[in-house]
């Protein structure tokens, strides 16, 4: 089997490359990494990832990381069942609804989730999350308002695979911590391209596998 | 003219368009935006970045904003004189580096630079000063060890337009701070990098025109 895909249960890194696998019908053998167990940082995975993060791709012996660079590598090496628009303004669309995720989106749900979600004991600091969710609220808004369509880019493509992890995670949040009432902040627009990526054949196979027990 | 290129002086992401669009022999329109003065968050800028950020570059009416997106559009639109290399291999390479600078390099950068070089007072918290300094010590030593001949991905590409203004940057501090000796991180082979895209034919005229001063 050509690919190898390693991948960590809850990483939105991990799903869109999941996502992206699965849309274009490809055969990988998928590894299951553990986050806590101390597994990235051994020495055989560090060769292929220096950072020790998921997702690792690897083709034919060709390992790659960062999950941007990932979804653009599959693109080019199996163009069938593209995930980017084939015109360069398309494509600019969908890279730029990516990179707004990656460089705006992300860095604030990180720091709300690492005080909420991620949290053993529950309550994180107060004034970070409050500051959070402010944040994460403009970002909703934001793309609520540039969402024209069904998906972000015309039809389906990597920047839809990119963001809607970070979407099931704040839903989640919103499910496992009501009193932040982050669900609210998710819009109809974002609702109904929610279940429009949850309606897709192999969706239900890339849930995380921990959010199932 | 085809293209309008709103540029920043210092903005390292405006840097990386500018010698894209320099490198590919391409005519644009520069616009010179202040940073200071307001002007990114008046309403005709808005119209183009809603974010109010540099750099903008407007194709035949068409805006892209996000600088790493924008070089992926000029690389597309405009495939002569390539950013990237041929092979899905060498592309993944190039564009591995790029995120790594973006996603790694720039975040520590910002916050050393945010406590330095663009303070009007100089001296910043120096606790966060010296985390900083060690964690882009990490990153350079990284870089300095993936470097692997001339340039990061074999030919000239994206991802050595991407890294060298934070280079710059960390040479620029040195020059201008050398208390906290952060030149000194700048290994040989990255020392050597930094000469060659300084002697590119086009280099000088993309020196940020405030530096000049």
């Amino acid at each position: 089997m050509a690919i190898t895909f390693h991948y960590g249960s809850g990483s939105p890194f991990s799903w869109r490359v999941w996502l992206a696998l699965e849309h274009k019908h490809l055969a990988y053998e998928f590894r299951l990494m553990s986050l806590q167990s101390g597994e990235l940082k051994r020495p055989e995975y560090l060769a292929t990832n220096p950072r020790g993060k998921v997702p690792t791709l690897i083709d034919d012996g060709f390992a790659i990381r960062e999950s941007a660079v990932i979804l653009e590598y599959l693109e080019e090496r199996y163009p069938d069942r593209p995930i980017l628009p084939r015109d360069p303004r398309g494509r600019a669309t969908a890279r730029r609804v990516a990179a707004e995720v990656d460089h705006y989106f992300y860095p604030v749900g990180r720091r709300l989730f690492e005080q909420t979600l991620f949290r053993s004991d529950g309550a994180g600091d107060s004034v970070v999350v409050s500051q959070a969710l402010a944040e994460l609220k403009r970002e909703l808004s934001y793309l609520e308002g540039v969402l024209d369509g069904d998906y972000f880019a015309g039809s389906l493509s990597l920047a839809d695979f990119t963001l809607y992890p970070m979407l099931a995670l704040v839903k989640r949040l919103h499910e496992r911590q009501p009193q932040h009432v982050a669900g609210s902040m998710i819009g109809p627009k974002l609702a109904g391209f929610m279940r429009r990526i949850e309606q897709l054949p192999y969706f239900l196979k890339t849930i995380p596998p921990h959010w199932k027990e």
